[in-house]
């Protein structure tokens, strides 16, 4: 199996990008390896200081738990079966769109996560940067 | 009152790892003492990252209140008598499905953790890694 | 690469665990995977409960930096060109005698962590570890 | 003052990137702005994963003092004038070499971090990353 490599990382963020100018909303864009730790961040101009943080959780928490934060997110809403999975991890979990794993030969071997605007936008633009995978 | 020994957790840890292939969903399993202090812990190939920490969480949390998390999060969900607990303790309260409390001639004295899988699959390997108790 | 599995893991704990109880010095043992993640852990009966942390960060540290515990504790001694560096990264870092990393094919691939006695008690039974892996 | 763009972050992170190359030492490259807040940052492939928080954590000390984190650390010794300010913001402070900070036209508007080899390889990829803003 083989691991995110910065280059790998760096066609994601680019792909992110370009979909966050076409919408025109700053993004900060942060991707994971295998092992849950950072290859690569960058933070648009413009983009929130806040996200920061968001950006590299929502990587990590979808590597973590080899699941979409978005599809996470449905299973931590109150009375779901995941509620309260946010304060885990030492409150590294994010369970709000825009973290998507990344996975060659069926395997999750990092994710990509977008924090910036509304769930929707971080979503897509995670997505953009899954295709360039 | 007799503790949890490394043998006993090993062989609660057998028991679930037992289930968890019946059902083929790779667990962190986590067994704690009565203090609440970890003795043994395992994550099976291919299982969560994220739930290394859970597992241990909700070990810890069935024994700091003598109960399963899966009761203790019905109790804890918003406008319920103990919403916000799972933010207490340095965040290390879980309150969702997976921990038991190891009972030994009527004594709560340590308590096994389950995470990889639905809260169900959790709570059902716990069970099972209590059965061997 | 291939990373440590449960079976690797606990197969280092078994000589780890052989060499403790030669020396008559119950300990705590912890091996982390290629990314640092938790594989596996034991508390030996009678083994320290504020080593359990310990014993997990040293496996993470020689992992984080693929240098044994005792190396980096000598490079981050007040002077050394690595001081402070313990309060890094969350203060998961451990500076002391205990840590090694797990190589395979020339590689770190992990590390095994051992807390419960003297430095030099703790790095014998990590090196005793390492030797079955 | 004009503010770190990502494009001058870019920049700098190339600039120190070819150094760490021409050392052969895989280095974590981040560059915080005048908030101290990252703009980007990369992990080269084969670099410590326990040094993407320290890199991180450099650049933030430079610029949260104004100064090289070297030079921090001459003055954050035992019995010098600011031991102890390694835990102080969280444990954020990094007080070993490896942060400078980047000025334009007189003023610190951000700052350079780099961990990933001694303190004097780290320094020496840090200056060149200044070179290049």
């Amino acid at each position: 199996m083989s691991n995110v490599t910065l280059e790998d990382a760096r066609r994601v963020i680019a792909a992110a990008e370009k979909k966050a100018d076409e919408i025109g909303q700053p993004m900060n864009i942060a991707v994971v390896d295998s092992g849950g730790n950072l290859v690569a961040h960058v933070r648009q101009d413009g983009a929130w200081i806040g996200s920061v943080n968001i950006s590299i959780s929502k990587a990590w928490t979808s590597k973590a738990f080899d699941i979409s934060t978005k599809d996470l997110g449905d299973n931590s809403q109150p009375t779901q079966q995941f509620f309260g999975i946010h304060t885990t991890n030492g409150g590294k979990v994010a369970i709000f769109a825009g973290g998507i794993p990344l996975v060659r030969d069926g395997v999750v071997v990092g994710a990509v996560g977008v924090s910036g605007g509304s769930g929707e936008q971080d979503h897509s633009v995670a997505e953009a940067g899954l295709t360039a995978f």
